[in-house]
C-alpha cells in the first residue's frame, strides 16, 4: 500500500485512510509540523481499523486499546499546507492483540511532491465495553503467504518481552525533583530545559471506554519534548524519531496528568529527552498518582535552510544525570549500527 | 465508490477518504453529530481534492476555493463514538471549475452497522496563488462514458444559473435589525429566536491564500441555525438538510464575521432558518462590511427516541415576515413534490 | 445595557453580542463550565468591538489588546448545553483607552430559563499595526448624559492607579520554586496543591499583531487555579471570582509560557489561589524570562447538588505562607465587607 487512496490487497480487512491538511496550530513557528500532531493522527487510524475489526464477528462488543507503540522515524519534515495521508492496515493478529501498519506521506498538492514522512507499529488491546478489565479474543485474519503469520508471530513476541521489561522499568523509576528555579541554573544543565505541564483529562481526549486515547497522550508527551530541546539549544528543532511506547497504565477522564521532560543525552547532531506521564485520578480517593507511560524522543535542530546544526553538549551535574546520559550514548549507538547494518543489507540487495 | 477504503476507477483522478472518530464536541447533549461538523468534513476532502487535481499539471500553483455547494440531505443522524467515513472524487471539470461529489457514511465500528449520513456535490474554482483574483485552467478529467461529460456539463449549466441569481438577491437584501431584546418577544416569533454570532477569523480557519475556508464558515452557519431552533421548539433539533449555498464573496484572514439566522418558516415537523453572514475586515481601510454567504437550513425536533416530533408553527408579525414565510413555504412544497416524483420514477424502475 | 440581546442605543456605537453552545470540552466533567471559558469569551467580544471602534475613523490601522480586567464574580453556575450569551458595549474613552462592558447570561434553551452569570469590565488599548509599540488615539464616543462621562473618567482614573501599583509589585514577587515532589507533601500544604503548566504560544492564541489575546492567557490561568482547587479538595469545584488583572507585559508568538499556581488562603467556604505567568521568548535572545502576568482566583467547591462544601483549611509551614495567607485573609475580609455594604444600600433603596 504505497499510493494514497489505493486499498491494496492487504494481508487483512480493509484498510484505512485518513488525510487532513496541516493547519498553522499543528506546526512550530518555522511551519514544521509537530511530531505529535503525526503521531495522534497515526494513533486515531489505528484505533478505528483495530476496533472495527475486533468487533468484526458477533461477539463481545469491546474497544482496541493501545497497548504499544514500535519506534517510529521521522524521515522528512511536514509543512503547513500540506496534506498529511495516513493509510492503516492490519498486519498480524495474536489471540488477545491486534498489529496494525500505518504509512504516512506528506504531499504537497501545489507540486504533486509526496515523501514518506514515516512509518509505525502499534499493537492493540480489545477491552469489553462492559468489563473494562476483561480482554476480549481477536477474530484472525487471513494471511497471503505463511511466511507473514509467522513474521508477525515473531515481532509479536519480540514486543511481548520488550513490554514486561518496560513494566519492570518503569515501576523502579523514583520521579525526580523537576521544575527548579530555572533563573539560577546554568544554561545546558538538565535543570535549566526540564519542562513539565499539567493536563486536565476531559471527554474529547477519551474513547467510549472512558480512558485517554493513547495519541492524546502521546501529542502531549511530544508538547513537552519538543519544550525542552527549544530551550536547550534555542533554535527551531523538529522530531526525529520516538523509541518504542508501551502503555500499561490506562488513564482514566476526569484525571490530572502531569507530562515531564529532561534532557538525557546529546550527540553532535542530536538530543534525546526522556518523558514521564503521570496520572493522578483525584476524585477517584481508591488510587494514588500512578506512572502511566514514558518514553524517550530524539530531536533534531535546523537552521533555516532545514539543515541540521550542531547541538550544544548537555552539562551533567549529578551522578544520576552522568548514568544517564552514558545509557542515552548507548541508544544512541546501538541505533546507529542497526541502522548502517540495514543499509549494508539494503546496498547488497 | 461504496467501500470506504477502495478508491474504485472512477471518472476523475484517485478519490480521497477521511475518516474521524465523532467526539463529544461534535455533537450536541443529546449525542447527535452537528451537520455543522459533517459539512467542514465535507468540505476540507473536497479542497484536498480538487486543489490536488488543478496542480496536477505543470501549470500555475494554484489552491481551489469553494464557489458552491448544492442541497444535501442529512438522511440519518450520526452519533459520538461513530466514524465518519468520507469520500470524495471529482465528477465534472468545466474550464474553470471542478465538481466534487462526496459521500458521507456513519460506520458503528462495534457493530459494523453502516449508513449513509448524506451525499454532496461542491463546486471550486482554482485561484492563482500568485495573484489571487486570477483564476487559473482545470486540467481536463477523462470521462469512462460519453453521457458522463454531458450530465456533468448539464449540472454545470444548471448550477452557473443559479449563483447568478442568488448573486443578484444577495445584494437586494436588506439586513434586518437583529437581536432584538429577547426577554420582551412572545415565544415562537421570529424575533424570539433569532440570534447570532461573532467569529474573529484565526489562521487556522484559512487556506493558503489566507481566506476562509468554506467548510469553516459553514459549520459556524449550522451552529447559529441550530440555536435558533433549539430556541423556537426547545427541544432536541438536528440539521434535515442544507439549501444550495453560493459563496460570491471571500473572507480575509483577520476579518470579523457575524453570522445571524432568524426563522423563516415552519411546516408540521421542520423549521426553515436563513442564515447570514457578514464580513468586517475591520482593520482594512478600503472596505467596509460586506454580505459573503447566505443560505437556508431545514432543523427537524426529535423525541428520545429519534422520532420527528411536531413544530410549534412560527408566528408571523410584520408584513416582511409574513412575506418570508409564504417564500419558505413554495420552498417547502417544491422541495416535497420534487421528492415524491423521484420516489415515484425509483419505484417504477 | 442590562439587558442581553439589546442593542439599543447605547452611549457608545452599536453593541455586540456573541452566542455559543457550551460544549463537553468547555466543562469539568461535573458539567459546570470552566470559568476560563467564560473569561476567554468576553475577551474576544472586548477585543472585536475595541478593535472595530479605534479602527472607525480614519486614522491608523490598529489592533486593542487588553490592558486590564476589573474584578469580577460569577454569580451562577453554567453547564454543558447551555447558551451562553455574551454582549459587550463601549462605556468610556479616554485619550489612549476604551473601557468596555460585558455582561454574560447563561441560556437554557429547552426551559427558557436564563440567568446573569457575571458582569465584567476591560480595558483596551490600541496599538499600531505598523509599529505595535506606539499607542493610537482613540475617537472619543458620544455620552447621553454628562454624568456617565464624569462616572467613567473617575473609573479610568482608578483602575490606572490600580495598574502603577500592581506594575511596582509585580516586579518585586521573587518566583518561589514550585512543584517539589508531590509524594512527599502532606496533604493540604501549599505545596501539596501547588501546580504548573507550560504551553507553547501557537498562531491561533494570536491576535493580528503577533501577541497572545488576553483571554488565551486567562483561560490558562484559570486551567492551573482550577487543578490547585481540585487537588487541595478532591471535590467539584467552580470558580467564585476573579480579582483585577492587568497585563503589563506583552507575549509573543512562539514563547513559551508558564502557568503557575499556589493556594494562599482559605475561608470556611473558600480558597484564594495566586496565580504567575512566565514568559520565556526563549527563540529571541535579546530577552530573558519575565513575568507577564499575576493574578487572584477565588474557587468554591460545590457538592453534587450544587450547594457549597466545606473546605479544608490549608496548612501553612514556612514564613512567607503565613505571610501570604494573612494577605489572603486581608483581601478576603475586605471583599466581604464591601459586598454587605453594597447589599444594605441597596436593601435601602
Amino acid at each position: 500500500m504505497s499510493e494514497p487512496g489505493a486499498a491494496g490487497p492487504g494481508p487483512g480487512p480493509a484498510a484505512i485512510q485518513v488525510s487532513r491538511i496541516m493547519r498553522p496550530d499543528d506546526a512550530n513557528i518555522a511551519g514544521n509540523v509537530h511530531g505529535g500532531t503525526i503521531l495522534k493522527m497515526i494513533e486515531e487510524a489505528g484505533a478505528i481499523i483495530s476496533t472495527r475489526h475486533c468487533n468484526s464477528q458477533a461477539g463481545e462488543p469491546c474497544v482496541a486499546a493501545l497497548a504499544r507503540v514500535e519506534r517510529t522515524d521521522f524521515l522528512s519534515p511536514m509543512c503547513i499546507g500540506e496534506v498529511a495521508n495516513v493509510s492503516a492496515e492490519i498486519t498480524y493478529t495474536s489471540r488477545h492483540s491486534v498489529e496494525v501498519q500505518v504509512n504516512v506521506m506528506s504531499e504537497n498538492i501545489l507540486t504533486g511532491a509526496k515523501k514518506v514522512t514515516n512509518k509505525a507499529t502499534l499493537w492493540y488491546v480489545p477491552l469489553s465495553l462492559k468489563n473494562v478489565n476483561k480482554v476480549v479474543e481477536v477474530p484472525p485474519i487471513q494471511y497471503a503467504r505463511k511466511e507473514q503469520e509467522d513474521e508477525g508471530k515473531k515481532r509479536y513476541e519480540e514486543q511481548k518481552l520488550d513490554r514486561l521489561e518496560t513494566k519492570q522499568r518503569n515501576g523502579d523509576v523514583i520521579f525526580p525533583v523537576i521544575n527548579p528555579d530555572r533563573q539560577t541554573k546554568e544554561p545546558h544543565t538538565v535543570g535549566y530545559s526540564q519542562s513539565s505541564l499539567i493536563h486536565l483529562v476531559g471527554p474529547s481526549d477519551c474513547t467510549l471506554l472512558g480512558f485517554v486515547h493513547g495519541g492524546v497522550t502521546m501529542k502531549l508527551m511530544d508538547e513537552v519534548a519538543g519544550i525542552v530541546a527549544a530551550r536547550h539549544c534555542k533554535t527551531n528543532i523538529v522530531t526525529a524519531s520516538v523509541d518504542a511506547i508501551n502503555f500499561h497504565e490506562k488513564i482514566k477522564k476526569g484525571s490530572v496528568i502531569t507530562i515531564s521532560g529532561r534532557m538525557t543525552f546529546t550527540s553532535n547532531k542530536s538530543m534525546e529527552i526522556e518523558v514521564f506521564v503521570d496520572a493522578d485520578p483525584f476524585v477517584d480517593e481508591s488510587r494514588g498518582r500512578y506512572r502511566a507511560v514514558s518514553a524517550f524522543f530524539t530531536y533534531v535542530s535546523l537552521s533555516k535552510e532545514g539543515k541540521p546544526l550542531p547541538v550544544p553538549q548537555l552539562l551533567t551535574e549529578t551522578e544520576d544525570e552522568k548514568r544517564r546520559f552514558e545509557e542515552g550514548k548507548g541508544r544512541y549507538l546501538q541505533t546507529k549500527a542497526k541502522r548502517q547494518a540495514q543499509m549494508q543489507q539494503a546496498a547488497q540487495h
